[in-house]
């Protein structure tokens, strides 16, 4: 089988999500918004898809590589993908990878008539979601207030059936943020509201100083809370390792931190962090997360997936050191995450009633 | 698809290799022997194989565990399977699990109509192969000297292709054994005859002291060898610190240590080893065996694969760090290695005029 033609399909829908002048996503106005579909196709009429890759990118640097490739060949073909990052890191990133790879593996799955995550090896076909919040804004009712939050947790908790909660609180350019105090009484109302048994996380602002760092790992454990991940700049390791020796709190990373599987390795060498964190879109595709979670089985080390989707959903059901939580969302109390987005015939994360996301068969 | 039986077919056939008294193979007269074939059934017709399976372990502790199971969820088996070793260690061995895991990939790439590295995701066709020789004897003609090593070496590199050698030296019961001196004498033979371009290797007595590991390794790196493999008890770690740390030469480890990909990143972390050896046998798979991979390439370690067959050959060919070559043996001048074991239609690692071995399709 040989790979005859990528291509790369854009198309327009309504969103009612806007971005602030940082990036962070809040509920907004309908508007019109733009998706990419990127499409790997073979002689033999199978084709491979994945969701939101970069039209330019995939043309110049992408397409070129792989006609007259086995699409079987995922590993060699990353491999060379990786390579090329070395002469275009401004613009082939590992969410590019991420997307090839993720279609790559989809084809074979066509290919062959089996799920993912059973071509990997599957230890599951379920896994527990936690809600995952949007981060803090200034809408009323919105996730305004530290009631706000524990308001929308209970229903996440109660009415929906999630089994566990995260908050994304309060970041810039919003009024007052960051700050350590209203987190922690954002957290506080979350615990107050759902009571002592459900794990709850926290995600704060990615910026914060070594010591306001681990005031907040220290407000957390009072609070029983399960884990917190990213509060300082990735880039510099030793301040993980500083806070990972001092907090009894469990810390989550890396996330945003470039370097793929390189880069857990140093961060379990140097003992940087409780929980290894990865996810396929911020390790270049399943073939390396795969390579992170066998790292970090290798050290006895736990994984968390960073974001939802389905590549990081067959990740979580092949991974033989099971992570904990699927990750659902980003939610708000303005939007209806149950919704089937316009360009698919069904969520592909779908949860019952007891917080458990299914893999597709 | 369900596992409905798990079963052993033990028959006989016509070896002429012998055991000596600490378990070394050495060519010997023609006499009856063992084999036996695992086969793991499905209701849907698809079976798996695998051979060299012990019949009591798998009848008493494998089979009731594969039995109703899903043979796809090889990850979720391999792992029950690893828990089950706590309580009996002494007989389910990493060897069986492996027997088990390959059984269940060859079962898999049955059902899709795959080759097992497609499945992994392939990233080649084809390894370079190095003549690896029996441990030495006192066989006149056999590998009795160092003259008789150089003589084979000669053989195989220039008659029969093999783009590398490597040498199992004497080890007890033999007279004079071990000896680094002699062990050194056969090295240096061996460089002579093939001259100075042709990657050699050792692989000495495993019970050495450090003074003596460090000899050779000094001899060796004299003689340009490419590596060496465990000349001491690998469960001292330290020791392989130890030579590492002073040796130029590359040193190649864990191999018989158990600890699968556990002792491995153990081993790199405390720097024992240059390159890292692992192979489905030693492992407990190819499951396992691509763990240790993807471990040792987030730290940009080498991986060498332990020993020859179909298991092994498939990880070499997923691998995206390539091993560098396949291990080819065990090989003895009195024994033709071309000829197709009694239960098997055509080898299962063909080697080509150039010294390729190639993966099945």
């Amino acid at each position: 089988m040989k790979i005859v033609d990528v291509t790369t399909t854009t198309f327009r829908y309504i969103s009612n999500t806007v971005r602030d002048s940082e990036g962070h996503g809040h509920p907004g106005d309908p508007h019109e918004a733009k998706q990419s579909l990127l499409t790997i196709k073979t002689d033999e009429g199978v084709e491979g898809y994945c969701f939101g890759a970069n039209p330019a990118v995939i043309e110049s640097l992408v397409k070129p590589l792989l006609i007259g490739k086995d699409p079987f060949y995922r590993e060699y073909l990353w491999q060379m993908l990786r390579e090329r990052q070395r002469l275009n890191l401004g613009s082939l990133s590992d969410r590019i990878l991420a997307n090839v790879d993720m279609a790559l593996w989809d084809l074979a799955g066509r290919a062959v008539g089996q799920p993912v995550h059973k071509l990997l090896g599957a230890f599951r076909d379920k896994v527990p979601a936690y809600a995952s919040t949007m981060c803090g804004d200034d809408l009323p009712g919105g996730l305004a207030t530290p009631e706000d939050y524990a308001n929308f947790a209970k229903w996440c908790v109660f009415e929906r059936g999630y089994p566990a909660f995260k908050l994304h609180t309060w970041q810039p350019p919003y009024e007052g943020a960051p700050s350590v105090k209203r987190d922690l009484e954002a957290c506080a109302a979350v615990r107050e509201a759902v009571g002592p048994d459900v794990d709850l996380m926290l995600d704060p602002f990615h910026y914060y100083s070594r010591e306001e760092s681990l005031a907040l790992a220290r407000g957390l454990e009072k609070l029983n809370y399960l884990w917190m991940e990213e509060p300082m700049a990735e880039h510099s390791m030793s301040s993980f390792v500083w806070l990972a020796e001092q907090a009894d709190l469990l810390i989550v990373g890396p996330e945003t931190a470039e370097g793929k599987h390189y880069a857990r390795a140093e961060w379990i060498k140097a003992g940087a962090a409780d929980v290894i964190r990865t996810g396929v879109g911020d390790v270049g595709g399943i073939t390396p997360a795969m390579k992170c979670v066998h790292l970090c089985e290798s050290f006895n080390m736990s994984v968390e997936i960073h974001g939802g989707g389905v590549g990081n959903l067959h990740v979580l059901c092949a991974m033989g050191i099971p992570g904990r939580y699927y990750e659902r969302g980003l939610l708000h109390p303005f939007i209806d995450w149950e919704e089937v987005p316009a360009w698919l015939n069904k969520r592909d994360d779908p949860m019952d009633s007891e917080g458990f996301v299914h893999v597709s068969q």
